[in-house]
């Protein structure tokens, strides 16, 4: 058996259930607070951008045969079903691209999980926007905490991180919005833990949304399972055959209540500027400020020699990949990256979609791509260098990519990006109301109208 | 990574779903289909009696709230459910004791995750008798396969196999009943992957349902997705960062797919006769023997000096649990176990309760009950000696205990199990014209007919 089996009571379930429990609005510092309405207006983005994608369409389409009611908001979408398909559907959405937020120490995507459980209940029953805003950061932080204890090993293991580690979160905060007392905040662990699941294996297939969405769902379930007391075992998460134990090597339990209410991981929360792997960041960044320089116009694999990416080692194992054939697989191909932001000048989901992959003259570009290993390059940095026929090299050099944690977007570009996806996903949905109600959203009796603006229209 | 990770493809998804698209109803030996309906009919058993246990009546109004319809049967209720709701009631009910079936090699109940979505199924389209028993012997092959290759590691490590492995025999088994195709099948196996979950520690608690519950629901469901062509990688079950990389050390993975439609793991299954751990049946066949004898008659706890039990070294580390406080306990605990049929004579779910726990004379006697280890003895057998006060001691020994793979239960047994756990669990449901039925699967063309046999009244 692994990890800290003594027989001393470590208590994290009880500690942690505890902590929500007694948590209030008053208790969460400003930047958190603003974090929180950032990280949702990245959510709604990103729902937006992908309600129309074939795997939610089949999923609405199949779940749809099993809805108790039109109670809840598909996001983008005309039509509604029952509290528990609106989780999973929206956290599908949320995530299917992987646009999601990122939070750095553990790569979960914290939002997807959390926040459409609580926009479900919250079209059903009167919940504030204070009430909705404490109980995603609540659960964002439990979530994200979970996550720390058994990271980096659960991951590279071959859990998907965000549907086992949001279960939990989206449990905890279904259950603060429901008014759970500790011990069924304990006891929603408990079912939380018998449905935590979710395989890296299954990353760029449909099946992948299966788990993001049921991380949702299955929380959402297991906090209404526990309001009827419905019972679970003492450590679900600490237990020797608990999920720590269980699907972590050597997990730092004592990390998930250490400091709580003192630090919030949401702070550690990032949104990604290109729909690609963090790791291309900085690369798509260079290329953009090299697009429609005099030198490179016209017919770039004639007038290219190579394309040099000096980065960390990380971006080579991640996105050395020349031969892709679809838009799913170009979101992690330094190649295609490279070629598509240097022709096109722009790196948003169009140029990362099965149409673009088709394009020869990006493949001849991205051919020309190679990498040099340089670990004293954080992941958020690159040089590039783009050796012409006959002419002198062009380098550009990127310190902190945008989008990083050291140089986030700004609120601003958080609305632009809204602003764009939104187009992108054709639900018909207005924008500007939606955004406005996510900057106010503290200030509202109603959380559950934010679900009638980003409904869509036909 | 641990366990087979060549790249040479092993191909054990593809081979298994194009076994189990291509196995024919006249495959089967006779043996094998007997097997299933001798599972079925245990099944049914221990459904009717846990129907009202108060999981099931929490279980059943939550998840009330999110039925789309009133077509499928709870087993031993009056109310009807949707097909998903349907098929995780029916698995929580028929495990909820631990009194269901048990596949020797993984320790596995196979049929509690296959058989309640295959009802509901063939309730809500036209199923006939012998497509019922070939798509359940075909789930439980791949169920008990999938456990055999990362046996016992994936129980030891605290994976509740039963659901963990169950989700892909119901996904299978609802796909061949659905017609898919091997490619469709394989998909729904990548679905499933991304549901595999529960834990040993929820064992116990109500939790522990949720997980059995979700591996008949959202393996039907991951076929009702692959219908629709949802797909899902190519290798979820052997891949790199797989179901059986992910959660077993050093997964046999070949021998998922040997002697495919030539040896069948049903005729592993064995089946209970006492609602206990398989290790206590051999002491509790003993005890039984025992009472009645005129030297143990009257206040046995003062006439009785010690009880000694020698067995194989699993039967102390399993059972010996002196201070237990509920029925749940009482299951696994030689103590109360002894005691109970000793001084009772019986052995069935009412001695397993909390009033039964809760009577000092038990307890008075199960205190007397000392261990000794001779791992000379299999799992199967025991010597229980009593030693009386001023008296020569009595001893008993049992070399294979009845329910053991070498000892099964007869038919008549099963029926009888039947006909008894039915009256426990106060349904009002007929158990005459339900075992006539379950016997004669194979002649009906409407297999769903069991359903209405089994339904509770009022």
């Amino acid at each position: 058996m692994t990890g800290n089996t003594s027989d001393f009571p470590l208590q994290i379930t009880d500690r942690l259930a505890g902590f929500i429990a007694a948590a209030r609005w008053e208790d969460i510092p400003p930047a958190v607070r603003h974090e929180a309405k950032r990280s949702l207006l990245n959510f709604f983005s990103v729902a937006l951008a992908a309600c129309r994608d074939p795997t939610i369409d089949i999923a609405a389409r199949t779940f749809g045969r099993f809805s108790a009611g039109a109670n809840a908001t598909v996001i983008g979408r005309a039509e509604r079903t029952d509290i528990l398909n609106a989780a999973a559907l929206n956290a599908m959405s949320a995530n299917v691209f992987d646009f999601d937020d990122t939070h750095i120490p553990t790569i979960i995507h914290p939002t997807a999980p959390v926040a459409p459980a609580l926009l479900a209940l919250a079209e059903t029953s009167a919940v504030s926007g204070t009430e909705f805003l404490l109980a995603f950061i609540l659960g964002v932080e439990a979530e994200c905490r979970i996550g720390n204890a058994i990271s980096p090993g659960h991951y590279a293991r071959g859990w998907h991180i965000t549907s086992t580690c949001g279960v939990f979160g989206s449990a905890l905060a279904s259950g603060k919005l429901l008014g759970l007392d500790a011990h069924q905040l304990a006891w929603s662990l408990g079912s939380a833990s018998s449905q935590a699941s979710g395989l890296v294996e299954t990353l760029g297939t449909m099946a992948k949304s299966v788990g993001v969405g049921n991380a949702a769902r299955n929380g959402l379930l297991s906090a209404l399972l526990a309001e009827q007391n419905f019972d679970g075992p003492a450590m679900p998460l600490e237990g020797a055959r608990g999920f720590l134990n269980v699907t972590g090597d050597r997990p730092d339990m004592d990390s998930i209540v250490t400091d709580l209410g003192e630090r919030w991981e949401v702070l550690n929360n990032t949104y990604k500027p290109y729909p690609c792997g963090v790791v291309l960041n900085p690369v798509i960044e260079a290329c953009l400020s090299l697009h429609g320089r005099p030198e490179l116009s016209g017919k770039l694999a004639e007038k290219i020699d190579a394309i040099e990416l000096t980065g960390h080692s990380l971006l080579r194992q991640r996105t050395d990949r020349p031969g892709i054939s679809t838009g799913r697989e170009s979101q992690v191909s330094a190649q295609h990256a490279v070629a598509v932001a240097l022709m096109r000048g722009r790196a948003g989901l169009p140029e990362f979609s099965d149409e673009a992959v088709r394009d020869p003259a990006l493949r001849a570009l991205g051919s020309k791509v190679r990498f040099r290993d340089d670990d004293s390059f954080s992941v958020d940095a690159t040089r590039v260098s783009v050796q012409l026929r006959g002419a002198p090299a062009i380098t550009v050099s990127v310190e902190v990519a945008r989008g990083a944690l050291a140089r986030p977007l700004a609120d601003g570009d958080l609305e632009e990006k809204l602003r764009e996806l939104c187009r992108y996903g054709r639900s018909g949905c207005d924008p500007e109301p939606l955004i406005d109600a996510v900057w106010h959203l503290d200030e509202t009796n109603d959380a559950g109208k934010l679900m009638s603006l980003a409904a869509g229209k036909a």
